[in-house]
């Protein structure tokens, strides 16, 4: 089969590899129908050392199954699934708690060891834990916005139940990215009264207000800081969604978030610290967030999606196919595209 | 009158200072019958550049009412009265909420311009906001507990609140001072299923047994880190107290929470980054906690005082008097006390 394979920065490539196969008597094999690359993709885009056995990319993915091993029970060959970044077995003390990013027996797709979601199948360990199936065919309208199911948009809402989001509260979200618009989609869902999102691309931007943002804020660093506090009063918002990941992001965040307030984190830390250890102690600001476990978010977003309340899929400004992979990196990485989908 | 200034590192005098006395209409005038030494009064004790002003000391103190403002409505002349380690005004966004700690009328005790508890009146701001009057007399036999209601015994809870300890969970506490003694009390009144304490000084930890922790570990570091997940089944604590500050304490304190725990922090921070950025992310923990809004715990905590069901007066292990607070400086700092007393 084909698939993507990074072998350093800057080096991503379609090529032939060994065809996916169940191993375990609890994957399943999975012919992908839709993938997309993610803006955390870029890190090893523009970081990676060179590597001769390259990584397999690629890690949000709707498919339908091919074959079950002997002890799956909650997905059937024919079923069209969606996997979310992470793979889980359901069972273990965190994911009963619902936490499937911290599964002691699961893990991420793709690398060395594993299929990516960038190719034409995946073998899909721990399938019962891991894969929930749909109830629309694999051409169904909404596939977009079911697509962001797999990362994007649970990954959106996980920063905004760590920034405790909720009626009435003024939010802010640093980034406009795809998670970060699917931030003010989840914001707005879950009741804020006021989003203002900090980005400075006329597209995105334009794309947060429709999703919901009520304010833009185009400056960044002290500038931002200083005109969040003047559209709050002084006072900073309650919840903040870090959703970039660098090291000035996260000192926007608690720069900007007021006293007794939260920063929900989903970027992924590029920094070894997180800064203003007091200012945030002597403010009482709560920090959390993480790897979204975006398999427990599922059940909830799914029905808004379906029912067409929510459409994160608009994020995708760009559709390729296998081949396209690689461009679809580059026009990311240059800002020349939020996210693009591929289509098999 | 009579009061403690500090003037620098390991320069703490007993001198005459004017009088305390009403300046604002919302002022309240108390004659301390109690106070303390501070944990957090040893950072400047030990780092304070000289000053020819010097800073009046102390934030923990229980007196009597002896005049009040014409605004002032809750407290009165003759009442026996508790003051959070935070003055404040009751009414702002930020009281009203509970986190007096950021009122946006409020302060800190002593300093330059604001009398401190070590001494024998204060004038104190915004009274109505500010005190609590208590139900007993001034040499009521569960005094010293409810001079922890000024300060380490709101913080601890506000530690373990932060650190949402609940019935059933697994709780660390790093520190074995008042506070993390505190904590180890408010951790149990939670419903912690299992305590630790992270402390090596025998009577220090002998106390945190009688308040209910259920395992010591008397190990620093990496090897503190080691015994811990070693006592959680290689999975770490639901809940982390951090009631140190120092960054050695921090970084503990994020290596023993297990994935999608909390770390309460109530150490006053003396390094400018939290550590662990990435595995803190990965792991989705929770970092909150600050200065406690003690003001907001009184009236929670003291029935549990009152009614014996707590004794966190235990962590005074000496009584001076005004002349004896110098000499009490250099035995916390000494370690020799766990936390001073002061009669007057």
């Amino acid at each position: 089969m084909r698939a993507t394979v990074m072998y350093g920065a800057h080096d991503v490539r379609v090529e032939s590899v060994p065809d996916a196969r169940l191993v375990e008597a609890t994957d399943a094999l999975v012919t992908v129908t839709r993938a997309c690359i993610c803006g955390s993709d870029l890190w090893p885009y523009n970081a990676m050392k060179p590597s001769e056995a390259g990584n397999r990319m690629g890690h949000e993915f709707i498919g339908l199954v091919e074959a079950v091993g002997s002890a799956v029970r909650t997905v059937k060959k024919g079923d069209l699934v969606v996997a979310p970044f992470a793979w889980s077995d359901g069972t273990c003390e965190f994911c009963r708690q619902g936490l499937q990013t911290s599964c002691l027996h699961g893990g991420w797709w793709g690398g060395t060891k594993l299929d990516g979601g960038q190719g034409e199948a995946v073998r899909v360990p721990q399938a019962d834990g891991t894969l929930v199936a749909l109830p629309v065919g694999p051409d169904h309208a909404l596939m977009a916005s079911l697509l962001t199911l797999t990362d994007v948009m649970g990954t959106g809402h996980h920063a905004a139940l760590a920034a405790k989001v909720g009626p009435g509260k003024t939010v802010a979200v640093v980034g406009d990215g795809a998670v970060g618009l699917c931030g003010v989609i989840a914001a707005r869902r879950l009741g804020a009264e006021r989003i203002i999102i900090l980005g400075r691309h006329p597209d995105r931007v334009a794309l947060a207000r429709e999703f919901g943002a009520t304010d833009v804020v185009g400056e960044r660093g002290e500038a931002a800081v200083e005109r969040v506090r003047e559209l709050t009063g002084g006072l900073g918002a309650h919840s903040v969604l870090e959703c970039v990941g660098l090291g000035e992001a996260m000192l926007t965040a608690v720069n900007i978030v007021r006293a007794g307030g939260a920063v929900g984190r989903v970027g992924v830390p590029q920094e070894s610290a997180i800064p203003a250890a007091q200012p945030t102690f002597y403010k009482n600001v709560t920090i959390a967030g993480g790897p979204a476990p975006v398999r427990a978010y599922i059940a909830e977003l799914l029905p808004d999606v379906l029912e067409g309340r929510i459409e994160p899929g608009r994020v995708f400004d760009r559709v390729t196919n296998l081949d396209g992979v690689p461009d679809g990196y580059r026009a990311m990485n240059e800002r020349e595209s939020i996210k693009v989908m591929i289509r098999f």
